[in-house]
């Protein structure tokens, strides 16, 4: 949808950081049925204004004071961020990754199916896992093709990575999300995401780094 | 250290990602000792111009038309995102999750280093894996104490999370990585930083939608 795609990158980041916080209001017995710009503002780091005109990109119109109805908003962002089609994913690598993936509680109530697992081989193929049966990678695209999956998950080791992801794009896949610790060089019509757990860590340590008391800075406004 | 408290937020973001591609570079054989603003940009989705303000900012230089010195370049990023010095965490959930984080190449690599980990109970406790002797919860102030451990790495279940965490305050712990997807209420003085899946399959899947041929006409439906 066109609307969609005129939405830029950061501020689709910024959509999904709102969509977070108001399922997890949702999900809160007795929570209020509003949220107001200045609390989704908190969760994405970024003023009021700005989350107003974020929400206001996609048409949600909240009331000034009052804040934005939890259910409206929650259908708008999930309609901004293209989640109301269903997303079939395949995952490659059963190892601890992966297997944290298939019991990943969120997945399936955000509108994310893992419909297939594949590795490489190593004794896991053939085996159940979480319901899948293990299929082995020879099995790539036709497992892709039959399962209708758009998306492939890559939870292999680093030496791996590139070659499943090549594999994934040769069989149709249109997007990846990477767990492995290497970037991979995918043409520019396949969008990559990737988790990287050394990130995340650095993030913190900086920023225990920047709250320290005495370092130079209150956190106030910050 | 006033130095670093003096970036903001998503400048440290980038920097991460700087430090990644640095890094990467690092390990490629072959590869050139030099990395441009321009090069530099693409990982982070920023204009080179944005590159240079940023590397600036912590006393980096690059030439024009040659570049930024892989090494120097890497010394510098380790020294403004709070790197230099080592960071122990301990880990609470011996799950699928928890495993894999042991199993973490670059961890150790990047100054991290998980010490210890513990487990609520449930058989794990006192199993050894990945070289660590799963530990009870029961034990956690004195792991925190014995271990000088600066941070926590919260692999449990949504459900037990706010408790882990508020412990993890409770003996000391200044900063929490959580990987629970279940939003954290901790004291300001102690940052968190979520690492979620959904959030990621949700930008991946936006970025598939965006980057389709024709998107901005032909979907219809919406």
């Amino acid at each position: 949808m066109s609307e969609r795609a005129r939405i830029p990158k950061p501020a689709a980041r910024r959509l999904s950081l709102y969509l977070r916080m108001v399922q997890d209001r949702i999900e809160q017995d007795g929570a209020a049925d509003r949220v107001s710009s200045r609390e989704l503002g908190e969760v994405a780091g970024v003023a009021d204004a700005q989350v107003r005109k974020d929400l206001a990109s996609f048409g949600a119109g909240g009331q000034p004071g009052v804040g934005y109805r939890l259910h409206d908003l929650h259908r708008g962002l999930r309609q901004a961020l293209g989640l109301q089609q269903p997303w079939r994913a395949v995952l490659v690598g059963a190892g601890n990754i992966g297997r944290a993936l298939l019991a990943y509680p969120r997945f399936a109530q955000e509108g994310f199916e893992i419909v297939a697992v594949l590795d490489r081989g190593g004794g896991v193929v053939g085996r159940r896992i979480a319901g899948h049966v293990v299929q082995s990678m020879a099995n790539l695209s036709e497992v892709i093709r039959r399962s209708g999956a758009q998306l492939g998950v890559i939870a292999v080791p680093p030496d791996e990575a590139q070659a499943v992801a090549e594999a994934l794009v040769e069989a149709g896949i249109r997007g990846v999300l990477n767990f492995a610790p290497r970037a991979l060089r995918l043409p520019k019509s396949v969008p990559v995401v990737a988790v990287d757990f050394t990130e995340a860590l650095e993030r913190l340590a900086f920023e225990v780094t920047a709250s320290r008391p005495g370092s130079g800075r209150s956190r106030s406004g910050g």
